[in-house]
Order: structure tokens, then sequence, then C-alpha cells
């Protein structure tokens, strides 16, 4: 330990930080008592004791470990110092901590710590294969400089496609040509960076891939990402690239989305072609995409939509009911982007169907996807996480009559919500809640779950665009706003989001 | 910004952030004078005031600008405070710096940093194309669960071979089959991550490509990685890989195994079949690899080279004329080894020969890579780094002469190493020098590489084999002992090494 020679070490520190060194750097008990506390990591930095050791222990450990190679100690007074450690783990690469320790009632305390342990080649919670580039776009084009991650649901040439899971891609063939959205956006110019990680055949709306973890939230550090578009989500949120492809079946880019403080469009069913993209429920199944900022996301729109109808511009409408869908601080959120934007109409609404409907999407979407995989799904049970098991059995024991019921119930409901919008812009949150916590239990997640598809399965019912704009709670968090219009107006949402943003 | 409640901010601190904050966060004038100032970053860990602002100046700006967006502040006393600042920048990510400040008699400096910046999704310094993995290797087989970097020169199916050059990469065709070396390490079971970058064409002995930038030393930090397998050995080095295949024509597994404390292995010249590796100097370029530890060295060699020979043991000589080519501090490590190891034979060497020797070498290797590229290098010369581009314009002025006095010196120089060996084993230094830092001038980058070719140069000269032991100079540096031996002994050294490492 090499210290600074102005002043001596201060007593006790040395016991200190070696008894932490023979735990784990990131033991929760290490960490001093409050508010003040700080952990920051390259997943983001955490405020509090308690947010520090919620994420902590949700986190699979930090790879720090290895031989000590250095500690450089700046000693402050007898009752704080600065220690700046290096470590070198037999896995290669360094690990780096830096850590403030002060003496307090209970003994010697971290009050912060910043750690950067060796990286891998890739966050493999993000992504299964990256290139600089990996497949690169035309020279030229609308879309010339801009970078893309595709979801690894559409096929791209040369490679396989994974879907979220291990088995799936193992006996996956390489695809001979790219998804046709792909194409397009090579064709306009955008470079094919990579392809991302997805829950499990996009079946899941948390983004917590039994795999492949749970990729970071950059900006909601110890939350989850959403998903199931969650790598396409994550990679434009960590900036890694610029447009992140992926699909919306049941709320699969509006929830990474909100949790992620990012802009998306699930487009119209059936307005952007779904050559080469694997199917999860394809009555419901559509095109999205992610991107920071909406311009952008706008002129994705110009090169994969239909050409643009003559514009028309529309009443926004709050539909009180759906708010008390969300959670209090996210319907403050909509709340607060209807009052910046104004002219927006409120009227109540009845959400008395919302749950049944809800109920319809979800038991057609099951059935859908048992048509779909139910033969390699069968044979696969053991090889899928267990929530998805979960929902793979559920469709397995669907009988007809529960589907022809759904069906007819799911006709009904794509009237009424057609009716509902007609040409008016609905304004609903993205999302139920705020992303939860990484750690929390599955009855919180189950939860979070059906509120949300209460408010998601409106646009899968009709088939209606949604484009999802950033927001952030009184307390800091991502939540977004949700637009809604009749299925064709994609680019009528795209413009007003661009003005409005 | 948000202060720890149980103190008031210091006096001058806000001011002191925010005018760094307007410059950059890494200007060099914050940082305290004197030897115990710090800076973290994934790069590496700087000590000392004048190894940071070095490494700092010679670096390209790290990418966490953009705006703040959060700030805390733990107040210590009335002249010493840790700030823990989060940045956003418009390209996505977020940036989080954690700094102690100290008043000095100069004001308020930063006396320890820690920098984590939006990484990007793949370290392009070091990697091309990557994968989890690019290609599985078998499932079974003396390497299963081992991960292998594959330099830029190598052919992988379904993939191009970029050689260090853009313009190179760009009208490269999609190689149809892997380079045999490739297929025999994938079917013995290691998974290929990816393609990791070379110097230009492997012309070069530096590491710091002009087109991708250099890769980081993790044993060196603020040094270069040493060239041209720089990728494959950075890659080994930060832990992303267990196995880094590489080329050594004149240095280019010894210098970078040496410069970051690696094994490494410089096959002998065609014992290892080259099909699918593209070609600098046939004469003289050799299949090689590198890893963190000796036995998984010599398991790859149990894959790659011809089938054992009976074994024999070796007397280790080291030649006293070869460490005074070497830097003092450099030959201190071989000499250490050398005591460490016991048995070693000194003899004198005359070392009066080496540097036409090593003139032979280049004007071969000179020749050689015009013969092989000449037709393409001449139509690019403006798409090459200035370094390799000068190396080439020297080679396109070769006289027929020139390389007949060459080639008939290279013959002579050629018996006499093959005398000197003998049934021994020479120790001498796998490079001349320790890593230089980054941002040395040209000068001094050209003093490096003569220096070191003067010793490299007897392997290639006479293809023996010459395997790299890491060792560390009496300041921590790494430094490589390098073991050769007569062609086709490449087994006895690594049994040697991996028995006395």
């Amino acid at each position: 330990m090499t210290s600074s020679p102005r002043l001596p070490e201060p007593e006790g520190l040395r016991e200190a930080f070696w008894a932490l060194q023979q735990r784990s750097a990131d033991s929760p008990e290490a960490y001093a008592e409050g508010p003040a506390t700080l952990h920051a990591d390259p997943d983001g930095l955490l405020v509090g004791h308690e947010e520090v050791v919620a994420a902590l222990a949700a986190r699979p450990a930090a790879t720090d470990g290895g031989r000590l190679t250095a500690a450089h100690v700046q000693t402050i007074d007898a009752d704080h110092a600065l220690v700046v450690s290096v470590t070198a783990p037999a896995e290669g690469g360094r690990g780096q901590r830096t850590q403030l320790w002060a003496r307090t009632q209970d003994g010697w305390r971290v009050t912060a710590a910043h750690a950067t342990g060796p990286a891998p080649a890739l966050d493999t919670r993000v992504w299964r294969v990256v290139g600089d580039p990996l497949v690169p776009g035309a020279s030229e084009g609308p879309l010339a400089g801009e970078t893309l991650a595709v979801k690894d649901l559409y096929a791209l040439a040369g490679h396989r496609r994974g879907a979220g899971n291990p088995a799936w891609l193992a006996r996956a063939p390489v695809e001979k040509q790219h998804a046709a959205v792909v194409s397009s956006l090579l064709d306009a110019g955008a470079d094919t960076v990579g392809l991302t990680r997805t829950d499990e055949l996009a079946w899941s709306l948390a983004g917590a891939n039994h795999h492949h973890g749970t990729p970071p939230n950059p900006a909601a550090p110890g939350r989850l990402p959403g998903g199931s578009s969650n790598g396409s989500a994550s990679a434009v949120a960590l900036g890694h690239v610029s447009i992140g492809l992926g699909t919306d079946t049941g709320g699969s880019i509006r929830v990474p989305a909100s949790y992620q403080g990012l802009f998306g469009i699930r487009s119209t069913h059936g307005a952007v072609p779904r050559d080469g993209l694997l199917p999860l429920a394809p009555s419901y199944d559509t095109v999205g995409w992610l991107t920071r900022d909406a311009d952008l996301l706008a002129r994705v729109g110009d090169v994969l939509l239909p050409p643009r109808p003559s514009p028309r511009s529309a009443e926004l409408v709050l539909c009180r009911g759906l708010l008390t869908e969300a959670d209090p601080e996210v319907a403050a959120v909509v709340e607060g982007w209807a009052d910046r934007v104004g002219m927006v109409v409120r009227e109540p609404f009845d959400t008395g169907a919302l749950p049944a409907w809800r109920q319809a999407w979800s038991t057609i979407q099951s059935h859908e996807a048992w048509q779909a995989h139910g033969r390699w799904l069968a044979r696969h049970l053991d090889d899928l996480g267990p929530d998805v098991r979960g929902r793979v059995e559920a469709a397995a024991a669907l009988e007809p009559d529960d589907v022809r019921r759904a069906t007819a119930l799911a006709a009904t409901a794509r009237r009424r919500i057609l009716e509902l919008v007609g040409d008016r812009v609905l304004v609903l949150p993205a999302a139920a809640t705020v992303a939860p916590r990484l750690g929390v239990g599955p009855a919180e997640v189950a939860r979070v779950r059906e509120a949300t598809l209460r408010l998601t399965c409106l646009a899968g019912l009709a088939g209606l665009p949604a484009v999802t704009v950033p927001g952030r709670t009184a307390s800091g968090l991502p939540a977004g706003v949700c637009l809604l219009a009749a299925p064709g107006r994609d680019h009528d949402l795209l413009d007003l989001v661009r003005r409005e943003r």
C-alpha cells in the first residue's frame, strides 16, 4: 500500500480495507448508512445506502476480484482517507476501485465508491454479435451516418436468428438474405452494428432474459430495462447506436422506451413489411424502432413507412380513466405533458372492459405463439426461462372455446377502440409504472406486467400506431407518454412528436 | 448539486468544479502537482502528476462531455471534498466521474479522479467484429472452454480480412473457408470470439494503428501495446479471450507479449500451416499466439504444431553482447530470469554484425511485401498511415542489387545464427525496451524499433521458434524474456517455459 507522504495513514483504515478485500469489495455492510452514500460503476450511479445495497444485492458480483496489485492511500485526516486499488483477476484485465472511507460510529465505512471492472469484449446482456460495422450501409442516403441495432428476431444475411434462446440459436440456419426492414435501412445508409438480445421469443415486457442477463438501464441505474426489445433499447440509451430496431406485439417497444427515456414507435399493424421477422403472434406483431431524438424517429419512418398520406391534424384526447390504470407518479407525467402541449381535451373513460380485453388479447397472442412455435416449444420446455415457460404451458393448455370467445371479444374491442380513437390522438401512459428495481419479486413483476398490458393491449387489439415520448417523474425516473391514432396515421404521430418534443 | 447534509460545501469548490466542467474534466491543469496524484479510467490507473498529464495529453479526449445531470458533494472539511458527477452526452449513455478535491496553495485541485465514460458497443481499437461467440468451436476437444481472438489477417469464413486498413477491407472478398489454424483451433474446441485489429498489413511493431487507434495496454496504462498483433495481445491482456492468434515476421508476437506481460510463441518458420493467412514477407512470416499462462501456450502448441519429436533438454545460454542491445532495465529482467532459473551459461557475443543483419532482414522483408502487395499499395499510398507509407515507399525504391546483397548476407547470417544456437537455448530480451509512453515522438519510436529489430531479426533470419516469458522491471513495467532454439524445437521451448514459469 502506497501512502500519500503528507500525512500518516489513519489508524484502523488498513485493517478495514483488508477485511473488505477478503470478502467482496461490494459487500453491502461496508457502505455507510444514510442518503448520501454513493456507488458508481459502468452500469450507473446509485445514490443512498438503501439503493446501493438493493442494487448490489440484485446484481451478479462484479468481476474485480483477483490479486491486489496496488493500493494508493490519500490520507485526508485521522478519520478520512481515499483508497484507490487495482486488482489483477486471473481472467485478465484490471479491476480499479476508488473508495472514500470515513470513520463512523460503526467503524470505518465507505461513503463513496467508484468501480471499474475488467470489461468483457462485448456486453453480452445487450448484444450477441457486433462489428465496426457488422454490415455497412449504402454510402449515401437519408440515414447515412446513422447506426443500427437489430433485434435478434430479424434476419441478417450470414448470421443466425437467436430469438433470445440458446437452444433456438443452436438449431437456427444461417440466413441467406436480410429481413425487409434491415435491407431498407441499409439501403438508406444506416450501418448495422450488430444483433441485440431480446426476451425469449419476444414473450416478455421485463427485459430480463433468463439466459443472457438483464441489459443495463443507463437512465435508471439499478432498474429493469424493459422488454422485449431490451437489447436494442439499451444499445440506443447507452449510445452504442442511434437507431434500435425492435418489435412490438404487446408493448415491446413502448415499455423499454418508457423505462429508458427513449422515443419509440410501434408502427400500424401490417404497415411495415415483416418479411424475415420471426413471428410471435402475427395478428399483433409490428415493426418498431427506438431513438434518442424525435427527428430521427420520424426520419426512419420516412424510410420504412408507406408513403405519407396527406397530413391530418388531430384533437388530442386524454382519457382520465386510462390514467387511473397507471401509478400516480406516471399519470402525473402524462398530465404534465398534456398541460405543456396544451389544447388537450380531457374526457372520461370507463375502464370496466379493460381486464377482459387484456385477457382476450393475451389468449389470442398465446394461441398464435403456440401455433407458430408449439412444435419446437413442446420439445424445449426445459430450455426456457421460468417466466416464459409458464406462458408457454398456459398457451399449450388453451381450449378451442377459449380462443373462440377471445376472438369474438377482440373483434368487439377493436370496433370500440377504433370508434374511441376516431380522427383523434389518444394520450396515455406508455407503461403503467416506472421501471421496477432489479431484484423485485415475481409478484411485483406480475403486477407491473398486468397493469401495463391493460394499457398497451389497446394498440394491439386495434392495430394502432403508438409513439412513445420520454418524460420524467417528480423523482427523476423515466416514464413515457404514449400517443395513439387510427391505423395508417404513423406519420401524423411522428410529425406531432417532432413538433412538440 | 446535491450536498451531503452534514457539513456546508467548502468555499470556492463549486466555482472550481464549474470552471473545470466548462473546459474539459480531463484538463491537466486541474490536477494537483506531486507524485501522489491519481487518475483512473477504463484504460488504467495513472500515478503521479507527471504520468497523469502525459497520458491525458496523448489520449483522445474522453467522451464524457455533455449535459451535467447530477453532482453529489461529500464535504470532508473546509479544504477537502469528494464530488461525484454524472453527465448525459448527446450520443447517449452516461459519463461518471469521482473527484477528490483539495484546496492547495495553487487553489482547488483534483488529487484523485476516477472516470467512467459511456463505453462503445465494442472497443474498436482492439476489435473489428465480436460475437458471443462469433464462431463456436467443437463442443469437445483439448481447447474446449477456451476463447480465441483472431488477428484480422487470417481468413474466417463468412467475414472479410481487414489487414488493419479500411481501404483493404472495403475491397476484400468474404472468405469462403477458415484459415487452416483457425479450423484447427475450432476443431479443438476453442470458441472464436472475433477478429482483432493489427498494424497495417502487420508492418509495424508499435501497435498504434493510424486508422483504428491504439489498443490499451492494461499492464502498463499510458503506454503502447506493441504490435503488429496488438489487438490479439490486448484482447488477451484485457481478459476478453484466453488465446490471441497473431503472426510474427519481425517481432509481432514477441513485442506485444513483452510490452503487455504475456506469454507468446513465434513458431518455427513453416512449422504451422499459413493457408488462409495474408502474407507480409513469406520468408519470415510465422504463425504465433499469446496467452496469460504458460500451460495454455503449450496446449495450443499441442494442437497446432507438428507432432512432438523426442524431447531434448538443452543448455541455456545468455549472450552478454545481446543484453547490451537492450535498455539496462530490460537487460536486468533477463539477467534476473536467468539467475532464478539457474544453470545458465554466460558467454560473450560480438554484436558487430547485428546492424547489417537487421538491415538485410529489413530489405528482404520490404522486397517480399512489395512483391506480395505492391500493385495494391502503389494505388493506395494515400490510404496508409504515415509510418507504414514510409516503409512502403522505401520498399518501392529498392534496387535489385540491394535485394541480391541482402539475400547473400541473410544466408550467411542464417548459418551463423544456427551455429550459435546449435542444440542450446538462447536467452535474450524479447524487445529492447519497455513499452514506450503514448505520445512519444517519431524519433523515439524509430529508436525503439531499430533497437528491438536488432534483437528480433535473429529468429527471423534463421526461422527459429521464439517463446516469450513475461517479466517485470524494477519499476514494475512489463519486459519479456525471449527463448530461442533450433527450428522445430518449439515443443522443447514450450515445455521449458511451462516448467520454469
